[in-house]
């Protein structure tokens, strides 16, 4: 069941008006949106900004990117994205699902896998791993 | 000075990294965004949501807006949108202001100015002005 | 190879400057808007436009999306969408792929699986299956 | 008569469906995307990329922004957006109106007021001028 997954970090959003299209629910790409976001501020959470990789020459990039929509948010209502990751080799897969507060209806699921650049080139990750050990599900 | 204003309404809100354009600041079309959920925030607040309204076919619309950027906001930070507003004949203005939290730095001010549309036309706007009697600076 | 594949309609669009980031590259979710826009003008092309469909009360939603990202478009490139599509049960599969116009280079490729409702509900999608007979690979 | 201004770009551009809202139009905020789109083409047109102009430390901004909203476009409508620009001291002025293609229709006119900064200063603005003074009206 998804919420028996180990989530470590979750943050509630609402949907802004504009998030919305012509069919009166959020538009899919904000999904994405709505996941960097989470992700962005679980990492800065962590400890370990956006920002502050930068100037490390680390930078996690999305490599790839799946989302499964469930149920259609609309304009106003309140989510939760909860999120867990998993190193797997060189890759750091972010689970990301979104939970709908009123009726606690799975809206979207998202496995976010990325890679780490250091200095422009992929890298082992294991400056970003260290970063992130408390978190990383094993 | 700018935080004399009248204002009765303010959200706070962080600025989220997809925001920003590649100058690396908050790009200047999301400011509007962002003045938009305001003014739909402070509706629901009001007890009006724009949902409410549609379904009484009262529909708020923007005939004209005028934002001046004084400062750049960049990923992550914090600002407040506060707001106050007026009747002027059929026309309904919105005062929109935003502040960065960390130094209280003014952002962007906006004029947004709305007449009301009851049934596709443009109407003299007493329905709205009922509604909001409490907010509508005199 | 990718270039082998069975494309049968391409769109050739300029990436926005506001669609990048602060890192100056096109934001990952906009890739999704790109392809939502490429299937819709080609439904379009193919004489069922959005808007015809949802008269009739067939609307294809999207139940699952799938993205991998290769290489990063920047500010004021030029880049062309190829797709094609097949027919798998109930579900309607976009195969999408991104290539930059200067060098080729794939930037991105989308599975975007698809099923059509009718009337709000699931449905065989065999109204749309009619619609769209003749681009659907077997 | 908004047609008898001494326009000299334009740029015909497609409205793509998640640029809607709920209320089945393009929001508001979209408009001013479409302004920035047309200005960066335009200055790439004149021979004064963006990207050109950030290398040598010129850098125009936006201080502040004006938009009549007329007559809403909606998903799949093509509009061309014209525009022509005025110095005024320190500034320059872009006058920028958006058309339906369909039937002429003026959707939205803006006044976009631009600076120069050179090295991160305000700038007279001498160096821009002088890129643009073929388009500049008098």
């Amino acid at each position: 069941m998804a919420t028996e997954k180990p989530y470590f970090y979750e943050i509630e959003i609402k949907v802004r008006d504009y998030e919305c299209d012509a069919q009166g629910i959020v538009n899919n790409a904000n999904y994405q949106h709505y996941f960097e976001h989470a992700r962005h501020e679980f990492l800065e959470h962590a400890g370990c900004s956006f920002g502050k990789m930068r100037e490390k020459g680390i930078e996690p990039v999305v490599a790839r990117i799946e989302i499964n929509y469930k149920n259609s948010l609309r304009g106003g209502e309140l989510f939760v994205c909860k999120l867990y990751m998993q190193r797997e080799g060189i890759r750091f897969v972010f689970y990301q699902d979104i939970f709908r507060v009123s009726d606690g209806a799975l809206c979207a699921e998202a496995k976010v896998t990325t890679v780490c650049t250091k200095d422009g080139k992929i890298d082992k990750g294991d400056d970003f791993a260290t970063l992130l050990e408390e978190f990383i599900s094993k």
